[in-house]
């Protein structure tokens, strides 16, 4: 199998680094808890007053490159290389690139390691990519093409109005059929 | 039709960028001039005790920033898109993707526009990239799969030894049958 993986809230914690800069900035407001995310989109959950000071804390340079890991990300990706399939690191990056692209290579190799660089895939659009799985945590992923993977959700509270398989690092293997 | 379009060599100028660079650094050999280059990979163009000064040279911060545009280039990709097909731009980045990846999103914003930068699909194996045709001046292309793309040749003295299609920014209507 091809598995394509998605790095923002599958490998790597955007919710928490993002609480964590939040906090951090001493906004007058707290950030939205995990629990009550309700959007995908990060900026959709909060008044509309404060999207600029959203979108101001996780475009701030540092921001992809200190996101924490997910526990277990790192270790179900090695054991599906160990199996015999193939991983690519399939991701959107922010329209606002200036330090998104190239923190999100330099996350990956801290946390992966370096043989991963060249498993990543950075484009807006995934339907464009070749792939048998998509793990993602958004919700309704679409592009220009239909695509060739099965989209298996990466659990997180602001996906779970969606019907649909879903996963996470406790119990991929049998969610994937590969006990 | 989605077409795919290579970065290097097809929309910004890697060897002339490299000429300059080279020249501006003063070395002792000159840069190898683009009619006599025989590779592809512009290291092995280069005796073995060059290769870390070439690397250096391409590496360095700003590099893939100031390489000028090959003349033609954008207005076809705006063609293509008047046309009715798609365009995406299809890269692959240096492993030393420090400064690269960046860069290439920032030169792609100057010299095509900001509306370029969601066309952007960054991929170290673009055999995973879904496309009709791909315009890359790299002789051979592989990867995971057997692509669905078509490889057409962006004409470059490098890639001449190679037989297949080909093309240049002043005959590419003709070529891919677009007239």
């Amino acid at each position: 199998m091809l598995i394509l993986v998605d790095q923002d809230g599958v490998l790597a914690d955007f919710h928490a680094g993002f609480e964590r800069a939040w906090r951090a900035a001493g906004h007058a407001i707290p950030a939205i808890p995990l629990e009550r995310r309700k959007s995908f989109s990060l900026r959709d959950d909060y008044p509309a007053e404060w999207r600029a000071a959203v979108v101001e804390t996780f475009t701030r340079e540092g921001f992809f490159r200190d996101l924490p890991p997910i526990p277990g990300a790192a270790h179900a990706l090695r054991e599906m290389l160990a199996q015999g399939h193939e991983v690519a690191i399939c991701t959107s990056p922010l329209l606002e690139y200036q330090h998104c692209v190239s923190e999100k290579y330099a996350w990956i190799e801290r946390h992966l390691g370096a043989d991963f660089i060249p498993r990543v895939v950075l484009t807006r659009d995934k339907t464009l990519v070749h792939g048998d799985v998509l793990i993602d945590d958004k919700p309704v992923i679409d592009g220009l093409r239909t695509p060739d993977w099965r989209h298996i959700l990466y659990d997180q509270p602001y996906n779970r109005t969606v019907a649909g398989p879903r996963l996470t690092w406790a119990d991929w293997r049998e969610k994937l059929g590969l006990g």
